[in-house]
């Protein structure tokens, strides 16, 4: 089968390091470019030093210059923004991992992002296969969704859709490679590891792309509320989704079986066997999210669990299973790794 | 000042080590017995190595023979029940550490520990120097709190006390001491670290305990629900507190100002300064509980987050506060420790 | 092309997981038996939650009954070793990753393992494919190497078949997955991280395998010692070689050369670009072998760095490794896999 | 007893954090500064969050302006240099943490830390108190070991001051705390968790000062080489002293009653009873050194084993152990905290 070229903007972070390695074994892709102003012209190993083998070197192209039948944008929201109209403009189609198109109110966007959209008039599809599968084929930007966004719509869209509640806490714990690559006191090893910290508890930037995709569902009027937590782990994200059943006549089996049937033709999504709770790290390294640990107490409290490997579902493996879609791959191909155990 | 003789009975553990640690250095305690059926005859270290310079051995007297002014009992529950009442008999005082006698309400315990209580007459009081200092002045029976609810209280009294809400998630995230000295599965180094794992996610014993200190206060009918997760961490339990505001002019400085001032004269519970995010690590090997991070949503999505170290304000140090309350020595002996940060 | 049959014996264990995890994806591969005495009837995802999405589960047939092409025994020695001589007469090829069949010198073996070898007339290829390659090519019972010898060997070959040295001190740091899936006191979380721990100092049983496979080569009179450690990590093998340079004229830039020399047309062995130092996070889930910071002081101490997945280049990965070379395969088939970094 | 008063310059860092932490409960010692200049005003909890009951902010004085008994300079080397006489010329004692003042040889000093010495006129005390007690008690500048070199000495004093070896090879595996506060590229918790990371292989600074020091003793002439290694700890070091024993008839046993004998008085150096294997966690935040684990192979291969916390023994808690030394207070005053374990 011939292959597409591929484009990686801004290689140097762990997305951009995700990419080349699951795209390293894609049999339909070639990796055309892999771009990072800092590092041009040093080996990808350098930055990546499990990409030893891997024969590639970042350079610097001109976006103009960028002949790729796909750009996967890993640039920061605001950079990104920027470059995307260019990569349209030279019949590129566009996966961009950033924030920067994934809201249709641009409202919403500027007032938590703190800037000025410079392309409102852009339309994406939202990159949540799960939802929007059928618009992802034939659409030319795809705005890849957050990490923690991933997680926490997977274990909250049949509950919407279905009206079972009108509240929901999530509450996430996330690895420290959802900070990226660059150090910080924050992710300074001596005060990261055998720690737990609560951060932006009540404005993390996630939130109101959860809402506003949540809402398209169901009365479009669940209150959702976000709290992300750092726990020292690598990669994954925990969701720990609460809310209160509206029903008195629906048991947790019901919930069960309504995930079940749900997801149960989704490639990527397992409602597990015997609705075991999810682990980090059994979906460690691959595009795979488990759901289960699904339990009603008697203060009609529901708990829903998901794990994702935030680098993988919630990014760089989530940006490919697109591109399998919007080119027509088998929708696994490259993906078929199962999670790193133990 | 003479001293107290005590006796740690199931020093084997980790609550028995910690109590040996911190009451080394007690100005008013003489160590006589630590006890262990099954290390009769060893030195405490080892088993608890950091001890190599204590000149002790585990014995295993008749209970009959113990002669204490107070007995720690850090066995499991069940077994501690049945001879707590032979210390009494013998006019020593005793702190217990495990869940027996911590019911007003005998059936509840019965149904969530699955088994008979043997002595319903004891009367103990439950060891939360924040709740019940004077109580604890002429007690002879303790029952020292569970470590999760030590958390969970402390985060959660003045919002009940004083009626703010109605319903309480309590999503707390534990340090793996938590799970005792004998190694399990669960344990098992290589699939417990670089993970995240929630349990016991709608029936944690914990629950009926929260629930029914926490309701002596306030309408006495908030609906109190409790997720516990396993974390990386070897100490230390997170309390993220999350509630929903019943008023609307209540203002998140509002609640800081109402904690600030309800802790102000504790000795182990710090309300941070600037409302700063508490974490495990700086509470680690301390006797105080750190709250802060209070944070409300335009969702009426309050959230609280405490921090106390699981051994030692979770079990054995908080013993000690005990102990200091019950002899009158004062309240912060052998606890003056800070955290061992980083 | 065609599609081998295979059992993986005593499945229940890491090796066996990784076996499944790697296998489940080789193109030459069919898993026709995965067995456990004890889990008999369950899914493997049971022990092994990444293989979710593996309709597999564990059988207990009788060993005459396996009908396969090849058998790996995942098996502890001493077990291993009364099996094998029944899947040989069944005419499977086999593939052993206990230490029963590793020693030509049968006393070395009954010494160190402390107990009677049941099989001693049994001929096994040392599976070591930068050793053994064209013996392995025809061999039907393949002594799998032990994880800590794998990083040995591959860190000593050149400078032992060179004889630049006459001792070599091998300073091993082992993640504790190589402790395998069986909980105990020492691979309890809350005393197994955070920490550092040797073991065996001097009579780990790995030490005579070393000394025999490096004794086959040079002077055959090189002094080897090998002193291991438990570090906090789930997978991996460091080794830091340390020996003495016997000739004044040769520097760190020459044994460097000889390394990159020695290793160039292994698939498996990168001597790192610029002399890196190895990582053990370059190498997670790959079967890389990775060598370089290759160092020499002004006292003539020589430091050579070694770096593997003990569960893979260490254990199954090889293995499967071997397996090709047995069966013509491509030998990276299913070991194409770079790093999960980070 | 009266007070003295102390100053704490560069306080910022976790050295000085240290020293807070244990000076806080010294009772022979007032806090009188605490210096930062780039955190003066701040509270000291903002940067060590365990301070938060310290009612203590940074200030930053002139050099001039400090009235102390004692100052403890815990600035980077260089800087140190340049203020340590200006403290002196105050009529201060002072204990300088850099490296600094720790070589007799000041071409060595010169060589290893590339730059030019601006006082070599000052003589200083290398304060390891096992080797200068005596002429710690006057002095009025110590320089405070290195952490590598204080856990390397105290492992190889009795074997060089008895001639027992011509060679040794140290491998230490250190916490990451001994990195210093500022994140960096090693310090980043994906990538420096979950492994180990062998650096300065051949050439770390600690190695000239471990040779001056052991090279007063014994023939002088022991040939040492030094390995560090990072490891995913917070804090401690484990230093595996590999020797080649040069008398034919000295066992193990005669190794371990020599160094039981050597370190019979010394307050903070334990010799493990029956040779236990030391631990990190055993001396997790205490100022001990376990010494153990000594064993013997048959290639006369010598191997012993030290633990310490590199931020106490290592660092801050020598500095006390020496201050309680030069003004006559008990030597383990502020330092009797036994390790936090687990």
């Amino acid at each position: 089968m011939s292959k597409i070229d591929v484009a990686i903007i801004g290689a140097s972070g762990y997305t951009g390091g995700e990419l080349m390695r699951l795209l390293s074994r894609h049999n339909n892709v070639n990796i055309k470019y892999v771009t990072s102003r800092k590092n041009e012209g040093e080996y990808v190993s350098e930055l990546h030093p499990n990409l030893e083998t891997l024969d590639l070197k970042f350079s610097n192209p001109d976006p103009k210059d960028i002949d790729a039948d796909l750009v996967f944008s890993a640039l920061p929201h605001g950079a990104s923004m920027k470059l995307v109209p260019e990569y349209l403009n030279n019949d590129s189609r566009v996966i961009d991992l950033s924030g920067d198109f994934r809201f249709k109110d641009i409202e919403t966007y500027e007032k938590w992002y703190h800037k000025e959209h410079l392309h409102p008039e852009l339309n994406a599809v939202f990159g949540s296969p799960e939802i929007n599968r059928e618009l992802i084929k034939d659409a030319d930007l795809i705005a890849n969704p957050g990490c923690f966004v991933t997680g926490a719509i997977l274990s909250s869209l049949p509950i919407v859709e279905n009206e079972l509640v009108d509240r929901i806490i999530l509450d996430s714990k996330t690895g420290v490679s959802g900070a990226g690559v660059n150090p910080s006191a924050t992710t300074h090893y001596p005060t990261c590891t055998d720690n737990v910290k609560p951060y932006s508890i009540s404005n993390h930037r996630h939130t109101p792309e959860i809402r506003e995709q949540l809402n398209n569902f169901g009365s479009g009027n669940v209150k959702i509320s976000f709290t992300p937590h750092l726990v020292p782990v690598i990669r994954g994200i925990i969701t720990t989704n609460h809310s209160f059943l509206l029903k008195d006549d629906v048991t947790a089996e019901d919930v069960y079986s309504l995930y079940s049937e749900y997801y149960k033709d989704e490639p990527f999504v397992q409602v597990l066997k015997d609705n075991k709770v999810p682990l980090l790290a059994s979906v460690r390294g691959s595009n795979n999210c488990q759901i289960g640990g699904i339990s009603l107490d008697d203060m009609d409290h529901l708990v829903i669990v998901s794990a994702i490997d935030n680098l993988v579902k919630g990014a760089s493996g989530q940006a490919i299973q697109n591109m399998n879609i919007m080119f027509g791959f088998d929708e696994t191909e490259g993906l078929k790794e199962v999670g790193l155990y133990p």
